[in-house]
């Protein structure tokens, strides 16, 4: 996987992870978070599929100031995953993406990217990785920051059993009985619950979390994963309720429970 | 994050991954798949938890090729997460593993490492993050390989909703009943099932996968996972009957299925 020369007439599919801090004001060198590993072969790709364009270059743009690119960026050839992925999921939205594929097909590497964390966890592109292993085209995922991941690692909650569930309903009785039905399970079998929110429902659903978990139960917010702002508090709901800090409505969280 | 100034009078604790090649006999270059920030603050630390003292020494020494250690290998405190941790999972063994955070009640910053990935996520160490949260000690997890997260992006299977579900029982009736009940559980709800076994019952575990799940469901082996040798199969059980290849008994595989 560490050389660009091609074993085969197919080009790869390389899943190339970006940084958490796209909406920040100040951004650290990708160094920071990136293995070299990955920004090296990053900067060896012209042709990309994305979550979107604009967040892409940006981020070719950050990936030249540390290594050369293959071309420049008016001749990197981006392509957008359709809106339907975005809205619906990837299986859901039951869309054949395998036309994106041409340029590996062609011989051409190819990049995968969203605009934050690991493509295809918690993000679109999961309908492409899979028309790639259909079309015989390797997939090679390349190493870097995952907010989930990170937050679950840091949260002191149960690492060996989890789900990641996506999204709350917004319905608050919808909501409310999700959150129990979670907890429940989680009670029974220890396995942690993880969960994201768009930032500016943050402080909404910590006050359902604490107004539907019982007690004793560990909640962990996790905000901010991997920038300089970071803060991750992990408490039992009980603890929370006397002195858990609000989540701030611009910073993206990473909620997890469980016993 | 970045500095290693102290802002408080207590240290912090990092969690510190580790490159997923620590079996094998040719490794590649730290930087390949750890980034810059995570080695350089990894290279700060003089006070370890750890799963493994050995491999903890291992990564010191490769770490040392890159940035020069706080101090010498002789001089690096060292200590083992208890037995119990390993066999029962931090929970159920229902250890109080605070006093290993004396160091950073003293005020030195502290790593916590396991043998290979992520420590806490599939591995021991999430009773001493616990731990550090209810002792006020900060919890920063740094950036670097993760063979489940990376795993599952490469799958092309359902990355908005997925649970890791750790080992399968070893006994066959068992096992056939939990893979049966978890493939019931994704197909009903699109939710990715992600486990993983003792490299040596890789293939056992692949025939009895074979032998429980729905022509129809896509299944994934990820075996060597960032590594140069790294193979990611992704086919429908169907193909995976017909042309399927069986895992090396030597090499660490992460499993997934789902619809």
């Amino acid at each position: 996987m560490n050389t660009p020369a091609m074993s085969s007439p197919k080009g790869r599919l390389f899943l190339v992870p970006a940084p958490l801090d796209f909406m920040c004001d100040t951004q650290a060198p990708l160094p920071q978070v990136m293995p070299e590993g990955s920004l090296l072969i990053a900067a060896q790709l012209s042709h990309w599929v994305c979550e979107n364009a604009k967040s892409t270059r940006a981020l070719l743009k950050r990936i030249a100031v540390v290594h050369p690119l293959a071309c420049v960026l008016q001749d990197q050839r981006i392509v957008e995953l359709p809106l339907q992925v975005h809205k619906k999921g990837d299986h859901a939205a039951g869309l054949d993406t395998s036309g994106l594929l041409a340029p590996a097909l062609q011989g051409h590497d190819m990049g995968l990217v969203s605009e934050a964390g690991m493509p295809a966890v918690a993000d679109p592109g999961s309908s492409l990785v899979r028309a790639a292993h259909d079309a015989g085209v390797e997939v090679i995922p390349l190493v870097g920051p995952c907010s989930l991941l990170l937050a679950l690692a840091a949260s002191g909650l149960n690492g060996q059993q989890f789900a990641f569930q996506g999204y709350l309903p917004q319905d608050a009785a919808q909501r409310a009985q999700r959150i129990q039905s979670l907890e429940k399970h989680a009670l029974k079998t220890g396995e942690t619950q993880i969960f994201i929110e768009t930032p500016y429902r943050n402080q909404a659903l910590l006050t359902a979390l604490l107004g539907s978990l019982q007690d004793n139960t560990r909640l962990c917010l996790a905000a901010d994963v991997s920038l300089a702002k970071m803060k991750i508090h992990s408490l039992k709901v009980a603890d929370w309720k006397k002195k858990g800090q609000v989540p701030d409505k611009h910073s993206p969280v990473v909620f997890a429970f469980g016993p």
